[in-house]
């Protein structure tokens, strides 16, 4: 049997990763509480030009989000260092994908990212007590490199009609 | 110690994750066999034009996979829901390339797409019961946009000489 | 509970899955000594055109890397076999994005990579006993395909002032 530390651990980095799947469903199907549950409630966010309070953070990620019809927070590798039993320090790759509307085309890119984060357990529950959202890159794509998905393609939306909720309510028959 | 629940659900999500890493391996290297071995045999599969049962799937893709020189089927941010202790909702987070013939440049195309499943497990075997493929977004890519790989360069194949299957029979000595 | 043989499963996955994480780090943050760390002093690598030791490979990524304004190595899919109780074979899916620098479009790639390693515990530790990355495809950015980003986001750095290093020695207020 492995020891208990070793099992601590595993359950402590697979909770961090949850987090962070939350916190990508939340900003892709713009489900903004599902984005501040990620979050302790003093938690710091430093995210492009923006630096401040999860409060601020989810207004100006929201008004961000907006912009876009469609994006995808893609992520990788986690790299989890602990500090002690109940915090830690978390690097997670990411690319992010954004589509824009016809008429503004410098909102299609894709941007590597990181995410460098505290996390903290407090009251059982792992979150983001800090985050830096650190940019390595950024591509342009031009309005019409994309290809148009045929109409009868499950697509993804941004509200409880996407197929990760309504599949499981009314199952894959009824679209 | 965690508790047992904890740790149940641990060797739950592993044995989900490692059933969507062979289904990619599957596609990727066009062992359909592997591909169906990802699924329970009533299971249902919804993917772009395509729904019908797992037997219809394997004729679709594999006719569709043909199309293609090469594709890789990259999965990152899972998140598993238990629905009881044997089915769990599973959204998949993935991205798609694919590399089609000179003379077929529509078929170069990278696409955000997620997996929506439901898994269960059944006679101990987690697996697929139905599947949704969901397209987030696509990006064509000009048939010149490719870099040609050097031929020294050790090259994905779909067969049993991709360097996954023989260099653990060869070593790596042997290309 | 689980039984142990899965529970040993599980933590030498995660640390598997913890030595390619810090191998990429290594490599992205041009920190070779993480890079050796890796490896088994008596490994092999085989890597685009190179084949040889750890020594001799450590050379020659470090020279490549040098060629570089920025990489990132982004894994997803993770398969693990495991060939006894103290050896693996490893397949990691990967894309590594490279910036070159103005005068040296030809450096502007994507890549979508494989590791196909072999891992060995030996005195605890799991570690890369022999590594082929296997090419699946490369795409060429174009110059101006970059997005400029604004000098007031936090960007990635090479070395100990990337924020990865430094937001948990100086808090996020300082950049």
């Amino acid at each position: 049997m492995p020891d208990a530390e070793e099992l601590e651990r595993l359950v402590a980095e697979a909770e961090i990763r949850r987090v962070i799947a939350r916190y990508c469903r939340g900003v892709d199907r713009m489900d903004l509480e599902l984005v501040r549950s990620c979050y302790h409630p003093d938690a710091h966010d430093e995210h492009g030009s923006f630096s401040g309070t999860v409060d601020e953070y989810l207004e100006w990620v929201g008004a961000l989000l907006a912009k876009y019809d469609a994006t995808m927070h893609f992520v990788g590798n986690h790299l989890v260092e602990f500090d002690g039993a109940d915090a830690a320090w978390v690097e997670t790759y990411g690319i992010s994908v954004h589509r824009g509307p016809a008429d503004r085309p410098h909102l299609n890119l894709s941007t590597g990212f990181r995410f460098v984060d505290r996390f903290e357990r407090r009251a059982g529950e792992w979150r983001i007590a800090d985050r830096v959202a650190v940019a390595d890159w950024s591509l342009r794509h031009g309005p019409d490199d994309w290809w148009p998905l045929p109409d009868e393609h499950r697509r993804g939306r941004r509200d409880v009609d996407d197929p990760v909720f309504s599949t499981r309510v009314r199952g894959h028959k009824n679209k």
